[in-house]
């Protein structure tokens, strides 16, 4: 069993990133700029939004973060949006979810300029990926393909399952490992909540990457000897003798699960880390893409 | 078995449009405007298009045939598409495939204005399908989805194989048929020409999509019994001893595999007809968003 450590790939990718961006300071070029609009005060939120400012900072991107109150209204926020579609300066900007109540997240979404989509959350970039056409890809699903190709984890001809049909994680990762090319050419399985037998369906697979949200989920008897598993489940269970009052689990019976596996990514430490890594590289991409039209 | 009647069904869909835009006329409203804009002479393409001329004609809406000769260059197509885009009175335009070799087929299809993008090739409504908005949804797999609800057959918790990743069927079949929803919530494997043991992938399915283009492809020891057949397969086989010079074939064997299917589709006469009504079905929506927006 080889564990897919995504925490060690982030650090190179990001490595990786920041020795470009030293590049373009030294050909005395602007550097990549990613904005992040953040609605309310949630706690978990606020902390996602941080560690992506703070990962801009260390490999040298300019960043701006945008707080709004938790009242603000929907026409508020698309007036910001529309300030950051026209702002020249800005190469990417995304908007943290989940936003307050009064406001549809669909309507948000949409109003992003593509070009500057660095999440890949609006429909004409999924649909781009979708018709393997060039743009950017969901920052987990693009850091899960990074992590396949980085250990060069057989995919083609491979029978991928995918848990879980999430705009954000189970439908674009279903649609990536069936595409042509590596990482892709599997036959993929998309399996939900309606899905009956999964077992059955589970036990059959090479690859199985879980985005259920449901800790301990998958378990021994539910995969074949040396599967390579892709946990993207993060939930955070309440336990008073941490310090922070939780602790993460994923989807996957670590354990006893990893004793059959052949590559498994552990949780924390395997999908999540690559997150952020592939947001900055999207925010990256889309400096260029801005350099070009320029 | 019962058959899958897309003659039958399509005969229905466009009696019902024809209702519909025999109201429109009585309140004397504006009826549904679809232009198709053919570049060459290709036969087939000019069959394809002639047919859906015809069929515009028959249940009462405007139609336009756009015909461009074979030497016609990128910028004089994408010419004629923003006038197409920018034409009031046309609700909405498909321009028929194949192009010839000195035109760019994406940047054609990028350049139809999404919202009257009846064909559903534009990756906006691509996107917006996948991720569950309101859309065009492409004729065929529109059309497959018709036949299913129509007929009653039960996609719920079902194990769908959709055999072939082409952008205009499979994998928006495959996307469909996992979607929330009647028909949808099956459990969905997309197969292609890099799946090993595709036998003992069909042999599991509930319902086979089968959109590969070989004549025979899916023998019967290759289904279970009460299996549901979607045959999208049209392939031209020649044969002198016909009028034509050929006779259409499907990618099932119709005769064996019939014996042990619950509800198959004929070829010709199943998926074939349902595409054109659909493509009405299409402008008819094209017109209503048309009028509200205006």
């Amino acid at each position: 069993m080889e564990l897919l450590d995504g925490k060690k790939i982030s650090n190179q990718i990001k490595e990786e990133i920041a020795a470009e961006v030293a590049k373009m300071k030294e050909r005395g070029e602007k550097v990549p700029h990613l904005a992040a609009i953040i609605v309310g005060n949630d706690g978990a939120s606020l902390t996602y939004v941080g560690s992506k400012v703070k990962a801009c900072e260390r490999i040298g991107f300019e960043s701006t973060l945008v707080r709004m109150p938790s009242t603000t209204s929907e026409q508020e926020l698309l007036k910001k949006i529309r300030e950051l579609n026209n702002d020249d300066d800005i190469d990417g900007f995304i908007v943290q979810l989940p936003l307050p109540e009064q406001i549809d997240t669909q309507e948000v979404l949409m109003a992003v300029h593509p070009d500057k989509d660095v999440d890949g959350f609006h429909p004409m970039n999924f649909g781009k990926m979708a018709l393997d056409m060039s743009t950017f890809i969901p920052a987990t699903p693009f850091g899960i393909l990074e992590l396949l190709e980085r250990y060069g984890v057989e995919t083609q001809g491979k029978h991928t399952v995918v848990i879980g049909r999430s705009h954000i994680v189970g439908r674009p990762m279903s649609i990536l490992m069936g595409r042509k090319g590596f990482p892709g050419n599997s036959t993929v399985t998309l399996t939900h909540s309606r899905t009956k037998n999964i077992s059955q369906i589970t036990t059959q697979a090479d690859i199985i990457i879980s985005a259920l949200g449901v800790p301990g989920f998958l378990k021994a008897e539910m995969v074949k000897d040396d599967v390579v598993i892709i946990d993207v489940g993060i939930t955070r269970v309440p336990d008073e003798s941490r310090e922070r009052g939780y602790y993460i689990t994923g989807d996957v019976d670590f354990e006893n699960v990893s004793k059959k596996a052949s590559y498994i990514t552990p949780v924390p430490g395997g999908v999540g880390p690559m997150t952020i890594a592939m947001l900055l590289k999207n925010t990256l991409l889309a400096r260029e893409r801005h350099k070009k039209q320029n």
